[in-house]
Parts: C-alpha cells; sequence; structure tokens
C-alpha cells in the first residue's frame, strides 16, 4: 500500500512517551506529527520537521489534542445470544442459582455460541466491535472462551480474525479455553485441562490462531494447579500467558502468572502485596476492569496504592462480555476508572493506550513515537482530561489505524 | 407541514400504555402503527388496521421493537466552560474546599457562561444535545441555573430555545434561578431570592422562556422558606413547579414541594415515608439521577420500595451537568438505573418514557398510543430488556420526532 505522507500540524500531542517527553501525558504542544507508509515518521516539534513533501497531505489540527489510538486489552466480544432476560428475571427477584438452574448464566452463551455458525458470530459481534471502533479504539484483544472445546474454540478464534480483515481495526487473538467447565467434562475438570493441554491449544497454536493464552482462577474457576499445567503447555509452544486473578477470591493467581512471566493479570479486586510484588517483579501489567467492578457492584477497590508504589503498570479495559460487563465502550471505562477506582486522568490515558499494548506485548504501538505505527486519534479538546471527565459526547475527529484515515 | 401516511408494519410495541396493554413495557407484537400529520393515527393489530393509504409509506420493521421516544426530564445541558481541570485536580488529592477557595466548583461555570455569547453557548451546547439525539432522545428538559442574573439567565434560556429550533428535538425550558448564589448576593440569600420573585421569574415567564420552575434545596443550597417564596411567584404566574430535593441530606423539601402541587422532585437519595407519601398523594414524580449517584460515589439508596408501595411514578434522567454529572447518555442511565438502582428493565423503560413525560407535565407524548405525538423510536432487538441490559452499542434504526424521520 502507498500512502502520501501525511503531516499534522499544530497539534498537542500526548505522547505518552515518558521516555522523552516525561510523565503523565507527555505532552508535546505546537508539534508536528508525520505519517508514511503506516509509521510515525515524525514528532517533535515545528522548527524541526522534516521538509513538507511535495504531494503530502498536511492536516492542521488546530491545536486539538492528538492520542495513540485507544487500545482495549480484555474483551471477549464474540459471543451470540443474549443475556437480556436473565438480567430481567435476576432484577425481578429470581435468584442466580435458580437461573443457573434453569441453564442460565455462561451455559447459556455456550450454547448459543456453539449453535452459531462462524458468520453468525461475526455478523452479531460487529455492531460491538463498530461501537468500540466509533469511541477511537485501533486495536482490541478479543478471547475465545464461549466454545470450550476444539471445534467451536476454533470457531470464536476465526470469527474474530474474520471481524479484524472485515474492519479497519487490529486484533489480538486470546485462547481461554480454561474459562469454564463445557457440560461434557461436568465433575471433570483435570479432564478438560488434559484436552486443553493436549488437543486444543496446540493445534490452535498449530492454526496460528493464538496470540496469547490465558485462563479463568478462580474458586467457581480452574485451580492454580490446573491453571499451572495450562501456562506449561503455552510456554512449550512459546506462547505469552494472561490471567484472569483474584476477581472474587485471593487464589493467588498473580503470583503463578508472574512466575510464567505473564504478560498481564487481570481484574485483581483481591490481589494482596506480595502478588503485587510478583507482579511488578515480572514486569506484568495489571490490567482493571472497571465495568465488572461497577455491573457486579463489587465493593472490594483493586489495590491502586500498592500496585502505584511498587511500579507496575496499570491498564484499563471493557471486559466487553455477556455475563458480568455487557458495556462496550472504553470511553466509559476512562470514566470509571477515574470515578470508582479515583485513577488519575493521566493514568487512564496510559491505560488504554501504553500500557494495554504492554499487556499484549505489542511494543510498536500505544505511544506517539517515530518508528511506532500510525494508530492516531485527533479530539475535539485542548485537554486531555476531557476525555475521562465527560462521557458522552462524540470528540472523535479523525482516526488513523496504520496511517489510514478511517 | 404536508406529510404522507407512514405506515410501520410487523412491529413489536412497547406502548407503555398500561391503560390499554398492561403493566410493564405494555407490549403489542405484529402490530402496526401509522402515522399522520405528525401524530399517531393507529396502533394495534395488523387485521384492525386501516386501509394503506395509496402514497402511504410503508415500513416493514421486521420483528423489531417500537418505544416511545426517549425523554431526559432533567439537564443542565447549556453551560460554558470546563470542569475538566478540576476533575484531574481532586484526583490528584486536591480537596474540593480548596478549590472553591481558588473560585472553582460551580462558581467557575457560572462565571464562563455569564462571559460566553448566546451563540457560544449554543456551540459549546449543540455537541451534548446531539450526543442525546443519536441514543433517540426526542424530548429534553434544559434548565437554567448558572446565569443567576435577569440578563444570564434569560441567556440561557434563549440559548435552550436556539438549540430546539435548530434541530429536531422538542425542549422544556425550566428557570432554576435558585440553583446557587451569584457573587453580587453573598452572604445574602434573602436577597437574591427578592431578585428571583420580584424580577427575574416574572421577566422571564413574561417572556415566554419558562415552562417550569426549579429550585435546589439543600442545606448547601437554598432553605425551604426560601424555596417556598420561589415556588409561590411561580404559581401567582401559573407555572408548575420542580425540585432538587433531599439529595444530601433530608430538608423535607419533597413534602413542601408536594403542597404546590409539583411535577417532579428529583435525586431524592434522603427521602423518608411522609416525603413518599406527599408525593403520592400529590401525584409528584420522582425523578431519579443515577449519573450523579456514580459521579459522587454516594451510597445511599433512595427509597425505591417506598416509592414502589406507595404508587409513585419513578423517572429517570442523565441530570446532564459540569459539576455532578458530566455524563451526556440517557441510555446508560437505563443501565444505572438497574445496575445501581436495582430498578426493572420495565421501570427504567417508563422512566424515560411516560414517567418523565409526566415529569414535565406533558401529556401527549411519553406513550405509543392513537393521538399523541409520533414521537417514536425503531430499535435492532426484539426484546426491550436489551435497552437496560447492553450498553453501548447504536441499536437505534429509526427516530420519528413529530412524525419526521430524523
Ligand atoms: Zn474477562
Ligand atoms: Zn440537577
Amino acid at each position: 500500500m502507498t500512502q502520501r505522507q501525511q503531516r499534522i500540524e499544530n497539534v498537542t500531542v500526548a505522547t505518552v512517551d515518558h521516555a522523552n517527553y516525561g510523565d503523565g501525558y507527555g505532552l508535546l504542544k505546537n508539534a508536528v506529527v508525520c505519517i508514511e507508509a503506516g509509521t510515525i515518521s515524525y514528532v517533535g516539534p515545528a522548527a524541526e520537521a522534516p521538509a513538507t513533501a511535495a504531494d503530502a497531505e498536511v492536516i492542521d489540527a488546530g491545536g486539538k489534542l492528538l492520542t495513540p489510538g485507544l487500545i482495549d486489552c480484555h474483551t471477549h466480544l464474540v459471543w451470540a445470544g443474549s443475556r437480556a432476560d436473565e438480567f430481567a428475571q435476576r432484577l425481578h427477584g429470581v435468584s442466580y442459582s435458580e437461573i443457573a438452574s434453569q441453564g442460565g448464566g455462561i451455559a447459556a452463551t455456550v450454547r448459543a455460541t456453539r449453535a452459531a455458525s462462524q458468520d453468525e458470530l461475526v455478523n452479531v459481534s460487529s455492531p460491538r466491535l463498530a461501537a468500540l471502533m466509533r469511541e477511537g479504539v485501533t486495536t482490541v484483544e478479543i478471547k475465545s472462551g464461549y466454545g470450550l472445546s476444539l471445534e467451536h474454540e476454533r470457531k470464536q478464534l476465526l470469527a474474530a480474525k474474520q471481524l479484524a480483515a472485515a474492519n479497519p481495526v487490529s486484533v489480538q487473538t486470546t485462547l481461554l479455553a480454561a474459562h469454564a467447565l463445557p457440560p461434557e467434562f461436568k465433575d471433570n475438570a483435570d479432564a478438560y485441562i488434559d484436552a486443553i493441554v493436549e488437543q486444543i491449544l496446540p493445534t490452535l497454536a498449530d492454526e496460528g490462531l493464538v496470540d496469547a493464552v490465558d485462563a479463568f482462577c478462580e474458586n467457581v474457576g480452574f485451580s492454580p494447579a490446573q491453571t499451572e499445567r495450562v501456562f506449561q503447555a503455552a510456554q512449550q509452544r512459546g506462547l505469552p500467558v494472561k490471567l484472569h486473578a483474584e476477581q472474587l477470591s485471593n487464589q493467588h493467581g498473580s503470583a503463578l502468572a508472574a512466575r510464567y512471566q505473564a504478560l498481564s493479570c487481570d481484574h485483581l479486586e483481591y490481589l494482596d502485596e506480595d502478588g503485587v510484588k510478583a507482579m511488578a517483579a515480572s514486569g506484568t501489567v495489571a490490567v482493571l476492569l472497571p465495568g465488572a467492578f461497577y455491573f457486579l457492584r463489587e465493593t472490594k477497590l483493586p489495590p491502586l496504592d500498592l500496585l502505584r508504589q511498587h511500579g507496575v503498570p496499570i491498564a484499563l479495559a471493557t471486559d466487553a462480555n455477556p455475563g458480568t460487563s455487557p458495556i462496550l465502550s472504553l470511553q466509559l471505562m476512562l470514566q470509571m476508572g477515574a470515578t470508582l477506582f479515583r485513577m488519575t486522568p493521566e493514568e487512564c490515558l496510559q491505560g488504554v493506550t501504553s500500557h494495554a499494548a504492554q499487556a499484549l506485548g505489542l511494543n510498536d504501538r500505544g505511544r506517539i513515537k517515530a518508528g511506532l505505527r500510525a494508530d492516531l486519534c485527533l479530539w475535539d479538546c485542548d485537554d486531555a482530561a476531557e476525555l475521562t471527565y465527560q462521557f458522552g459526547t462524540d470528540r472523535l475527529l479523525n482516526c488513523w489505524h496504520q496511517g489510514v484515515l478511517r
């Protein structure tokens, strides 16, 4: 793809590039940003910018704010069926156990996802991806975990790849076969873990469908020992791992994940200081999910101060899923990160850019720096705090994905 | 304006018309809805529908859901300036009193709003109105209350009228001069109330700018005695009243408002049973504002069960404002009404349709019934609970304002 040079002039840049521009937003005012062949070729003061190419496309940003394209580093975006009915039942007083005994909860989503074709999954998931893209998301992680068999986990990951091919957005796929126990393996979790490590994981990894491997380590999910078997299988294939950890109780999953150099541990409401230290030592990102915190009316906050003290990078993501976070808005996560978790606007922006990239093991994006991918958002505001503070208005003026305006 | 007849066929209708279709959504399946001259001319089964006019425009809804146009019955949508900076300061540990002593808080919004021209107010407020309209809002209430003088309260209300003239949406204007004490009347609230009842209210009422009169009755606002003087002045002009009541403490403002047959009392976290009974007796609507509850991290819930027991109609609104609810999304209020207040999806939908209309004293909209205004939303879903359950995806297929597709 040949592209004319693009030159964004008169722009306020939140580089999020701490090495070069200091903490917080890494602000650079009255700047020029150049894009060539999908890559940022220059970011800096106008005085030092390269000469404008004869055929360059020049964009006067009028002093508005440029940020890295947003990255949603934790979603379960591809699912079929709806849980609106059980949401309504719960509000009418039906208990969770009654709903589960009727086959509701995640079992309902697994049934519907298994029953759907790959094309049907793509069709029902497209509006969800569109919602994220509308808000400036240029990279999104999508997990499997509603198929729970080789065939249906493959179908979910292929649907994610198909969504990526059909839209100007980058998708990272995560295998989350160890999300829940499929009905075929009722009361036999170890045998399901056997199937994952012997069949599902190696097969789908060989098919090139797996960028990372995740598990749900919880007393209502898989044990640390079972989780570790999944990690070992991932390690054998050279795949990085992530973990749904310490959401409902402290299973010490984060320390386990850290021993496997996990890219991220996610949720973390019940994380203790030992887990924080382990994550700090392994360079593991803490992915916080305020949508699930909100939707579950959780009151236990993740240990923000400990994470800060020990220098653990903090990311924010939607956790978009039908059971515990039916919320397709990364911008709302910025608002909730600040309001519910008292994260600063600077932390919130890092959480959906540089730290989110790190949580996906991607070092080619998430900051505005020469040589990185030209995934960029131009916003109709001057102060980057606006992105966190006010929710609902459409401030996205331009969004570039790999240098192409979309 | 002459319009061709429109005929929406094969549609699932949430009429919210309890008199004819029962409680909850008032559902009617496989229905036909006809629109003529901006009005709903028929709603009912296809078999009994009038003959299709020769030039009628026929819309096959494919079984999708039709609801009344959404009504946001409590906003402070017209303001200038931004409070993103003080939002960031708060998150960096600066106290509210420090910010207030620097001239922040509502004083900052009053200064910026006074400094703005009417056109500037319209320009900065337009994206906020667009955000509401994008989600299906067809009627929005807009309060003054950042001008706090005859000239500037007038300007704010004129800006609201100008927004209405420029957009396919209906605006109800509420005079909220008794919102805060302007600097000219520091330590002299009674004298400001004099100015409101002797000058501001009668003048702006005579100019046709006031649909209703509101006040902020709170220990950090105006006393019940001061509030009552405002109500008396409104009553003398034949204007209905509303009240910001029992948000931070129980001032018994709701009982006072009920004595003046208030259309609504709003917020209500600290409302007690006597207040609920008074509202029930006067037919006053309880307008709940989950955005402010969320943003202020309030933990005291409004007394939902008492409101239900005594049959007080419950509405939901954004309270869109720069200080305590910078959230321009009525659909998020549906989600929050359910998640934070445990309202059922049926209550949430009534809260932004029939009960919101009642909170504005409007009996020509908010339900789908022959003779009412053709303010309608067609949604890409089958189950009305979806509107409350999942947030972020754009489900609005069509929106009619007074019979015109927008
Ligand atoms: Zn998750
Ligand atoms: Zn208000």
